[in-house]
Parts: structure tokens; sequence; C-alpha cells
């Protein structure tokens, strides 16, 4: 069980080199309980399980819990947890000296609650009460009084600025009363929200000697031109989630010497929603990709990948999926020595096609992606050590070794390398595949252009802050997409050369049952001929509305026959200041379609303007005939 | 099928006396298809079921329909619609002469569409484009182009400031744009969220000659202080259910001569998820307040209820909800002449309960709340001109004739007269009911204090809408409240003297089931009496955390043991400027449980600080030996 330390023993002061020596700091990781969905018993597990040193309790999930404090105390030492900080203690300062007699007395009554929970820190909120005045030195002498009553009981408060607070909004004002009040067991409390969302320069944190900083906490936001504590209270997110630079941030604090805890204090709609325990694993990894990013640790570096090896699909149905591949020029060109996996072909772009156990669950859908990677043996370790969870892969002996990971989505992640032109290498897939005999057919599509993965409801900022970390992808903005029966928004990760790009998306509502879809983008160099390729083969494209058609023959100017041409294929055309983009999509098997895309001239985007037209003609019932 | 009008066809002048002649306006209302969810023939069907008199097409709705613009044409003409706008064209004027070549030739196409679908107007923003110029001079003389071009078909051009405009943002420079190009065919649009979300004096308008304002669109919203542009794109809502004053600005439209369509253009992010049905509804239902608010009708006047007569629970399982009822000192009254419902009272508090074939749907829940009504067939024809839905009565020949309209979550709501101690009145209810022997037992619940009823999840804002306009309530301001699962969100409803209080709620996501909860909070003035009598008569209390007393203990001082006695009865406390409140739960059968409630001094509020402990508590499992 964590002891309560002496309020106002020194912390290490910073030397001059700060930078050179981070790597050899010892940085707890925290997260208030707030951040996280559930009881109080939930949270805490969660918290443990996902690996942080300490917890901040939240005062609101305390009160709601059965467990008694010291049943609280015990808990948390049996996850392995600290309890770092009590939070908060609201509009205490600056008051009429008979309100805070009444501060005094409810601040004795948790210090007492603070011992049976073994903790040693309490957060004050700067005041928001209408009582409070604009009164540094009374706002001064009351916090030095709490401080004396918090010594008493082995304690110690920091104080911190809200950034409504009604006379003390600003990090530099908290700190300038924490100092004209000159009491060891009274600090200061930083947190990231509260002064990156008021545009302040934090970098003079640096002038806040290290010791005097008694507690950090961190969120980051989306960038919002609205009401702060609305946006506080509503929209914050984890680190590397949002549009702060947190790790500059972070930089100051360190530098002025903190060594206290980093601690996560997150109030969003969605994780309060979400299930705790895969949020708890997403707050630790932003906390690591932080670390990595200030210096203070140093994570297995990421390993780019290089290519999608492969897609996989799971059936419980094979008939419609290989009639889908046929149609689309595909062909089996090998099979699993062990497991019944068919491998499809067509140019460079690979499907798997599984009818195994799995395959009963969800019906057909994509499971798996193999990434071409440099070297998977450290792909996989980086996914290791940011917290992916590795999958065991039951394999026969001779099988290769292929490391495996799971994204938030449930998508199996493969690092692998292809073998090419017969020439099998060391670490090489194909080997696993048995040849078999196969048609030579024309070949028009050149290789897996992106993958687009519908995402779990809660977790679509996980999933973005995952591909980036893990794999080495950057990720684009993120785009609203109006399907009829209400917005998606969609958000590519991608790497440098475009060789690999998923499109993330997230349906409306977290009931949203057709916004699970899934699909699979062929890159050609003629979407005209392979369309029709693929209509002459007995695959059925998608009817696009004819006054799709008038409006592009409006916006632009085409070569004669050209709309025409598009509007019998059910072409949609899209430009930006690159190039060119020309797409059309197959029909729906379980889960999954097919897109044929031609990108001319450096066109960078997926179409999102045409989506929401794509998004009705896949809710229309078929028609027949296409 | 409308005929396209002639577009500089005069519309009437307005008089000096206008209010006096608002009457005697025949405005037409409309709705942006934009507004509705689903597909366009969805959003057709559901804006002529809910009688509005036309549309504005949205552009990507018609691009993105099966339907020929003939077809759409057809559509509309059969549902009794005209298609009163075609919107939007965007980023047409004051750029380089090329580029507005190209604009023309778009716009040509789309004045060739607009014939096929039989309307004359249409809608062009102001500029967002990087190609346009800040040159008002410019911007005119391409208007001006523009709209000869529209006169050649037979159209007209409505020019609207858009608030995030490049260079035109409001809508008097909007308007000295059209007045310089001085163009019969060109006239502006107004729109109030443009307008009043730049906090913009909408007095101006007056100066604006009716027959050039060309188009009306009115959105409200909440007020946040947001960017616009989100705002705008997202939080739309439909007037009065926002915080703009729609009515007065309608006014100064009004007083400018203007007599064209009021049109409802509404980006909202829950509309578009939800049912168009609905939502048609409660969007035509806040253009009748609308129009009530500014005179230009007059719906029969609302009759506020005076009380809770009854509150109906059905009940496939009759046993524990008379079982809690009689540990509640309800006793059994009477029985329902023709139904199987019986009557339990305690004090003025009335409960049925049903026992009928409705109760199989859903398991126990409070299905009907009866409000006393000084004149139930006046409330009810106020109802139905407000399109609440009528139900139809299935009663004996002998019953009375109860008045009762469906709110949008399908509470049935009856307005009826209660006969008291034994004198029937004309249209009492009570005397369908057949007394029966009963015990007298101690009275210690003087009334139904509140109920609460959880909303379904894209129905909140027509909730609050419906209960204000229909039953003449006041709505007061939305909270939030945490649950351990999700944020939900609280609205009270109510009277002038307060008998009536409904809380309505809405959980976190359309999924949540937990939070289909209803409650009927019974008042009573010494809520430790009622809480120990109940819990005597074998009645389960909802049991609170210690915690929360110890916390009670730290902010208000008490007589000695009474944090005791509360902690014991699960009472929870909360104090306000202008009184107490002290409240206990019982258990929950089926959807529903009880409230005890005690008000002392003038407390309005419901003990939403609460609420976060009781919502964990009963998340709880049950502990045994309450």
């Amino acid at each position: 069980m964590s002891q309560p330390r002496a309020p106002y023993e020194a912390r290490a002061s910073p030397g001059p080199c700060v930078e050179r020596q981070l790597r050899s700091i010892d940085v707890r990781t925290s997260i208030a309980t707030v951040s996280l969905s559930g009881s109080l018993t939930e949270k805490l597990t969660a918290a443990g399980r996902a690996g942080f040193d300490g917890v901040e309790i939240f005062e609101n999930d305390l009160l709601a819990s059965p467990l008694t404090p010291e049943e609280i105390r015990a808990r948390t030492a049996d996850l392995g947890l600290s309890i770092d900080l009590y939070q908060p203690m609201r509009d205490i300062e600056a008051v009429p000296e008979a309100e805070f007699a009444r501060n005094l007395r409810r601040a004795r009554h948790k210090f007492e609650l603070m011992r049976r929970l073994g903790t040693d820190t309490v957060l004050v909120c700067s005041s928001v009460s209408p009582l409070a005045v604009d009164d540094d030195a009374l706002a001064a002498d009351q916090l030095r009084r709490l401080a004396d009553l918090a010594q008493d009981f082995g304690m110690r408060v920091a104080y911190e600025a809200l950034a409504w607070g009604r006379h003390v909004s600003t990090y530099d004002h908290a700190w300038s009363i924490v100092e004209a009040a000159d009491h060891p067991a009274l600090g200061t409390c930083l947190d990231s929200f509260h002064i990156l969302a008021r545009g302040g320069d934090p970098k003079g944190i640096e002038d806040i000697p290290g010791e005097k900083i008694f507690f950090l906490q961190l969120a980051d936001a989306p960038l919002m031109a609205m009401d702060v504590l609305q946006w506080s209270r509503h929209y914050r997110c984890f680190p590397g989630q949002g549009g702060f630079d947190i790790a500059g941030f972070l930089g100051h604090v360190l530098r002025a010497g903190y060594r206290g805890p980093l601690s996560l204090e997150v109030f969003n709609d969605v994780f309060r929603q979400a299930e705790a325990g895969p949020t708890a694993v997403d707050a630790r990894r932003s906390l690591l990709v932080l670390q990595e990013a200030t210096g203070l640790a140093a994570p297995p570096a990421p390993v780019a990948a290089t290519g999608v090896a492969f897609a996989e699909l799971v059936t419980p149905d094979v008939e419609p999926v290989t009639a889908l591949l046929g149609a689309l020029g595909f062909t089996r060109r090998a099979r699993h020595r062990s497991k019944p996996v068919d491998l499809w072909q067509h140019g460079e772009a690979r499907v798997l096609v599984n009818t195994g156990p799995a395959a009963r669950r969800d019906g057909t859908s994509l499971a798996a992606v193999g990434l071409e990677s440099p070297d998977p043996a450290a792909a996989s370790r980086r996914a290791e050590s940011l917290l992916a969870p590795v999958l065991p892969r039951r394999r026969a002996p001779e099988d290769a070794p292929l490391d495996a990971v799971a994204a938030p989505d449930g998508t199996e992640l493969f690092f692998c390398v292809t073998d090419r032109s017969g020439h099998p290498e060391p670490d090489g897939w194909t080997g696993d595949f048995v040849p078999v005999p196969h048609e030579r057919l024309p070949q028009y599509v050149a290789r897996i252009d992106h993958l687009a993965l519908t995402q779990p409801w809660h977790q679509f900022d996980e999933a973005a802050l995952f591909h980036r970390s893990v794999l080495g992808l950057s990720a684009q903005d993120s785009v609203d997409v109006a399907d009829p029966y209400g917005l998606h928004r969609s958000r590519a990760v991608t790497n440098a050369d475009g060789s690999v790009r998923i499109a993330l998306g997230v349906g409306p509502a977290p009931t949203d049952e057709g916004a699970r879809a899934q699909h699979i983008a062929l890159a050609t160099d003629d979407v005209v001929t392979a369309a029709r390729r693929f209509r002459e083969a007995g695959g059925r494209l998608l009817a696009m509305p004819a006054n799709y058609y008038d409006d592009l023959a409006a916006r632009y100017e085409f070569a004669d026959g050209e709309p025409e041409t598009y509007r019998e294929l059910g072409i949609l055309y899209d430009r930006d200041a690159e190039g060119e983009f020309r797409h059309c999509y197959t029909e729906t098997v379980g889960r999954v379609f097919f897109e044929l895309v031609q990108r001319d001239g450096g066109y960078r985007g997926y179409g999102a303007q045409n989506a929401p037209v794509r998004l009705a003609a896949q809710h229309l019932p078929r028609r027949p005939g296409r």
C-alpha cells in the first residue's frame, strides 16, 4: 500500500542538460477515474490492467461507490496502483471569512477521507463562486491557511487555474498566488487543457520551480472554436488525438524540473460510454507515444509498412465471394498448406479467402490485412511495446512465423514479407501456400489501392492513434460524409508513398448496423475497361443515379461520350488540385464490397464528395439487370 | 402540378397596419429536404403527410435519388407539395471572368433541371471560393448577368449571405449588392440562422422592400459559443427549440412585406438519423407555434393543466406492482366498470394499474398520464391543432368521453376532470370506476410531485416543444447528469404553480436500454416518516453509498443524528437558494420506480446534483436486507 509522502519533501531539481537526462527519469503514469466509464471498481480495474502506475480519484466516483475508502485503498494497491491525487476541491479561496470557515471545515473532512484513502495530494480548482472576490492577497492568505491544515494531516494542496475561473484563469496567475502564499504544503497543478485552450504561452512554466509543481494533468482536444467550459467537459481527448502540442507543453514542464506523474484527465462524452478496458489501453498508449515524443521513453522504432501484402476475407459461404473475385479477374493461385485458406491474385492485389471456423461469427467480412514490412519482427516489437494485443498463432510446425496484432476494430494485422517471382524469402508468408494450376487472364488491376474499415463507434479516435503510432502511418483530416440516415466520418491513414492507405470510417451512432461495411479498393489505370470486363464476366456494378451525371456534366467539360460511358457503368468522378479520380463499386457480399479506382496525376483523396451518392445507392433495393 | 410563376410578378405590398392584417395572410409552409432523414422519397412523403405546402429541394438529395426530375415533380404534386426552391448554387459571384463563364454554364444546366422540376427559384449562397474577390460592383454585375439568364428560363435568383461567406457575410451586405444589381429576377434570401448567429440586428430587414425578399429560411439553434460553420452544420434546430428569437425575426420580415413561404432549413446531426415522419411533424408544429406567436395563425388557446389526475401503469405481472403500491400506503379504491383497470390512491396521488392487453408489449411501464384540465375538450382541440396524434378510445357506451393524445415518447396524455369527494362532475373520469371496500391507512403522501419520463433519443428537442406548445407548460434549462455509463440529459416542463411537473430525460445514446427508466415522485411533508413506513410495510429502499453521507456531512451542518437517519434510509439531500429537498427511491419494477420527495421552503429543482449517485446505485446488483 502506498504511504503518504511528506508534503514538502524536496523533489529532484533539474540540471542544465535536462533533455539528455530525461531518458533516465523514472516517470510514473496516472489517469483520473473520470476519464473512464463505469463504476469506480471497473475504472480501477481497467487502469490497473492497462499498466498505469496510479490514479486520480474523482470525487463523484468515490461518492457513488459502495466501497469504503479503506476498501478503495486496498483495491488500488492490489491492482498495483497508487492514488496520486484526490480531486477536486472547489470554490475554496478569496471568499468572505464566514464562508472560508465553512470551507476549512469541509477541507478537514476531506483530509480525513484522504488519510483513509492513503493519498497525500488534493487538487484545488480556482474558484467559480459568485462569492469569490478579485483579491490575490486574500486568495493567498486563505490558501496558506488551507495548506496549514493540510500540513497537519501530512497532505499537500495543488492549486490549479480553471480556464473559466472567476478571477484566476491562467497558470501564471495561479502560480503568483501560490508564490505569494509561500507555504511548503502549497504548490500548483498544471493542466494542459486549461492552459492551451486559452491560447496561453506555456513557455513561462519553465519559470516555476519544479518542486512547486505538485501535479500535472494532461488532456488534448480537437481544435474547436467553442465555449471553453463545454469544450472541456465534453470534447477532451488523450494526447495525440487532438490538436494541441502536448509534447511541446510537457517539454516546458519537464524543463521546469517537474518529476511527478503524467496524469490523464479527460472528460469525453464518448469515453463515458465506451468500455473502460479498451479506453484505458488507448489512454496509456497515448502516454507512451507522448513519452517517446519527449524523450522520456524509447520504445522500438516504428517500422512503416511498404505495401499491402494481402487482404483476408473470412466467409461461411464461399461461392458469392469467389464469384465476385472471379468477375474482378482474380484467379485462385494457391492454397494454404494446413488451413482452409485460398490465395486469389490479380496483378499485385492478393486476397485470401478463409473458410475456417472464424468465418461463422460475422458472415463474410474483411478480417485481416497483411502489411508488407521491411522488418516484421521489429514491427511486431513496436506494436507490442505500444500495447497492441499480440495474436497467438495456431500454425503447423512448418508454417512461417507470422507476426500479427489486433487493431482496435478487431482486424488482424500481419507484418509480413511477400516472396515475389518464385524466390522464397526467409520471412516470406507465401511459402506456406501450395501453388495450384490457374488460367492466365488479362491483368488490369495493379494492386490494392486502399482498404476501408468501419470502426466501432466508441473507438474512432483510438483507431487513428493506433494506426499512427503502432503502424507508423500518417493521419489525414477527418471528413464528414452524409449518408441518407446520418453523418458518417472518415479519416485516412497512409504511409509516405501512398502504397498503404486505410480509410477509417465511423457511422452516426453506435446502433447503426448499416455502417459496418468494409471495402477493398483495387487500383487500375483504366477504370472503364476494368468496369466493362467485370460486367462482361458477370459482375454487378452499383448503379448510380442519372441526376448525378447531369450534375457532373454541369460542373465539368468532358470529351464527347465520356459522361455517357460513366453513366452506363456507374463510374463516379472527382478532381482535386493534383489530378483526377474515377471509381466504381461492386455489389456487396456480407459486409464487403470492392471498388475499382483510377488515380491520375497525383490525386490524393478517396472521392469523399461522391460518397453521399454511393451510400444512397447502396441503400436502394437492388435493381435487376446490373 | 405547380406552375412556375413569372419571376418578377409583384407580390402584395404591406400596408401600414401589418400586425392587424397578418391573420388574414395566407402563409405557406415549406421545409428543406436536408432537414429530414432518408431518401428523397422518404423526405417528400414525410413532408407531405405532416401537412407542409412545399419543399426546398437540396441538391445532394436530388443527385442521390434514382427518381428523374419529372418523377420528383409528379411525386411532390401527388403529395400536395410545391417545390418552392432549388438549393444551393455556390461560389457564383465576384470571380474572374473565365471562372464566371464556367459558372454561367453550370447555372444554365441547373435552370434546365429546375424547369423539369417545375420550380422557379434558386438559392445562390455568397461565395466561399478562394477565387472570389472583394468587389461588390463585380458581384452585382455577375449576379445581374446570372439573373438575365434566369429570366430567360422564367426563373429567379435569391442571393443569400452565408455567415461564413468570404466577402459577403451579412444580410444587409447581400441586399446592397442585390439593390445595386437592380434586376427584376434577382432578390435576396434571408436565413434566420445566418443572421442571428452573427449577432446581427435584424431590424434593418424592414428596410428591404418585401417583394425583393424572394425567400425566407428559418432555423433556430441552441446558443453556443462555437465556430459558426460547425454550429450551423450540426446543431440547427426548429424554431422554438433553440435560443434565438425567431418570432421577433419573423416579425421584421413580415413588416418588410414578405409574403412568401416560411421555410425550415435545419442541418442537425440527430434529425439526420431520426425517422423522417415524426421529425416532419415536429417541424410543422414548430412553424404552427411560430405562426401563433407572430399573429399569423390563431389555433385554439392553450389550456394549461392544473394538476396530475393520475398516472397509469400497465403491467403484465400485477403482483410486484401492487406490492410496491401497498408498501407505499396506496389502497385499491375502485375498479373500472369495463376494463381491467384498478384505481389505487394515497392522498391525492392516484395510480391506475392496467393489466389489459397493452401491458404485454413492454413489461411494466408508465403508459399514460391524466392531466387535470379546466376544459378537457378545449385542451384536446389545442393538441389536435398542433398535430398531436389524437388517440381513438375504445370505450363502453356508458364511459366518460376521455380526450387523449400521444406524446412523442408514446405516453398517452388524458385531459380530464377528477370528481372529488363523491360529487361526480360532468366530465369526470372517476365516474367510470366502481368503488371497492378498502382499509383506511395513515396518509403521508400528498400528491404526485412529478413524473420522470425517458424520451426516445432522437426526440428530446421535440418532446420539450410538444410539452410547451401542446400542454402549455414552461420548459426549464436542460441539465447534464453523469451516469456511470454516459451522460444523460434532463429537462423539466412545469405549469405555473408547480402542480404539474414532468422531467423529460434522455440517455447518452440510442442504444442505451438502461436509460428507459420512468418514475413517479410522490410528495410528502415528512420523507423520513414516509420512508420508514414504506420499509416497515415491506418496501425496499434503494441503498445509497456511505461515502455520499460523509460528503454531505462535510458540506452542510445538520442537527445531530440527521445524516445518520438519511444514511439508514437512503435519503438524499439538496439545497438551493429557496429551500431544501430530501428524497429517496424505491426498487424498480419493470421500467418503473417511485421516489418520495419532501420540498421545503420553495425548492424548485429535482435533486439533479444527487442523480449521479442514484444512477450508480441503480446499476448495482441488489443487496439483500434492504
